[in-house]
């Protein structure tokens, strides 16, 4: 089996509308390139027991979770103890991260930065090397922080102890015409080639109509043969 | 009971990070200006199972559902199939969606084309100003393009079917300073103002660290109450 992953979203501010999310779109590219498909990325509320449901179904039927948002220092930062919730563990000062936000912040230490060295109970760091207080990791679940930059630092961070997936090859062919004048060939080609995933995504560059194809597979001689299908189709 | 919202954004372009949505901020914004909380956002793959799936877990604990994506006229736009089988009824051509694309075709009417007036038996069409096809409404499940312009246009077309919940207010403070040094009296302030949402998002503009707190609640006295609070805040 290849390995897969689910994303959860963890934020109030991105279902309003006010902030827009820019990890999914990251992570899910970050997680192709090393062979792993994302089946399901959810938007969720700051709510514990949401965020606790929403892992516990995912992390049985992905091989990754991961979550981003809500583990900073305020009230509204609960991903923690949804975290904990799920693995029904408590939530600690962890060692490690006390010792961390210690050395990062010095004599600028103070409550509020110290409780972003909670974690739940059993939880393995994950590093910033952005801003000091880390993420963490329960089993298969990897929580990272929501601040985009931040976010994908630690996934850089935690990304040796995730298991590459064998690698998914893409071959891209664009066209300059509506995608309407390609469906039929392309219905054929698909059928044609069952071990590729084909796609037909439509644009509008500069005023002009056009549509990529991306023929996908983990053979990589199965994806060329079947661009190379694509590319002979006559308009 | 205020009206909630949520939304299923479909395609693997998305999963895959190839394609940046643009949909799910669009909606969740217009959405919270109508007063209506988006409580939730899958994205889910171009499988016909799990778009079913999907809708029939949402639209039973939302007032409304909107999908995007897979409604075009190539074999991987499975959307009809996907809400066809949520409501347990056949796919047809729908009339009135025939009309529109002889309409906006004229003599380039193809069979491609014609399959985007394919539509769930009993579906009410939505009207798409941008490209001529439309999408449709299934009781409380709306089917949206997935090409940004073309989501938004119908979304206004289909407004006029959405009731809009009371409004919410919300009163912003800006800090240029780090979050955890208002983390203690934000969590007094979010405990004195039980119905008043409180959210802090930290923000690194121009290289300057800062902090947005947002007050959001439905009674616009309390949200600028919590907010002149929030100001209040000595650093």
């Amino acid at each position: 089996m290849h390995p897969t992953a689910s994303i959860i979203t963890i934020g109030n501010e991105i279902l309003s509308g006010r902030t827009k999310d820019k990890n999914i779109n990251f992570l899910t590219g970050a997680l192709f390139d090393m062979g792993i498909e994302t089946m399901e990325v959810r938007i969720i509320p700051d709510d514990i027991e949401r965020i606790a449901s929403t892992i516990n179904i995912l992390r049985r039927d992905h091989t990754y979770v991961f979550t981003t948002g809500g583990i900073g220092p305020t009230h509204d930062d609960i991903t923690v103890e949804g975290v904990a919730k799920a693995f029904d563990v408590g939530v600690i000062y962890h060692p490690g991260a006390v010792t961390i936000l210690h050395d990062y912040y010095k004599d600028q230490i103070t409550e509020a930065r110290l409780r972003m060295a909670r974690t739940p109970n059993g939880a393995t760091l994950i590093h910033n090397p952005v801003s000091g207080a880390p993420g963490f990791r329960m089993e298969n679940v990897f929580t990272l922080a929501g601040v985009p930059n931040i976010a994908e630092a630690m996934f850089f961070s935690a990304s040796s102890m995730i298991n590459p997936g064998a690698p998914i090859f893409q071959e891209s062919v664009d066209f300059h015409i509506g995608e309407s004048l390609i469906a039929g060939k392309l219905r054929d080609i698909q059928e044609a080639f069952p071990d590729v995933s084909i796609g037909s995504y439509p644009n509008f560059r500069e005023g002009k109509i056009g549509v990529s194809v991306i023929a996908r597979s983990r053979n990589h001689t199965l994806a060329k043969e079947a661009a190379e299908k694509i590319r002979e189709i006559e308009i």
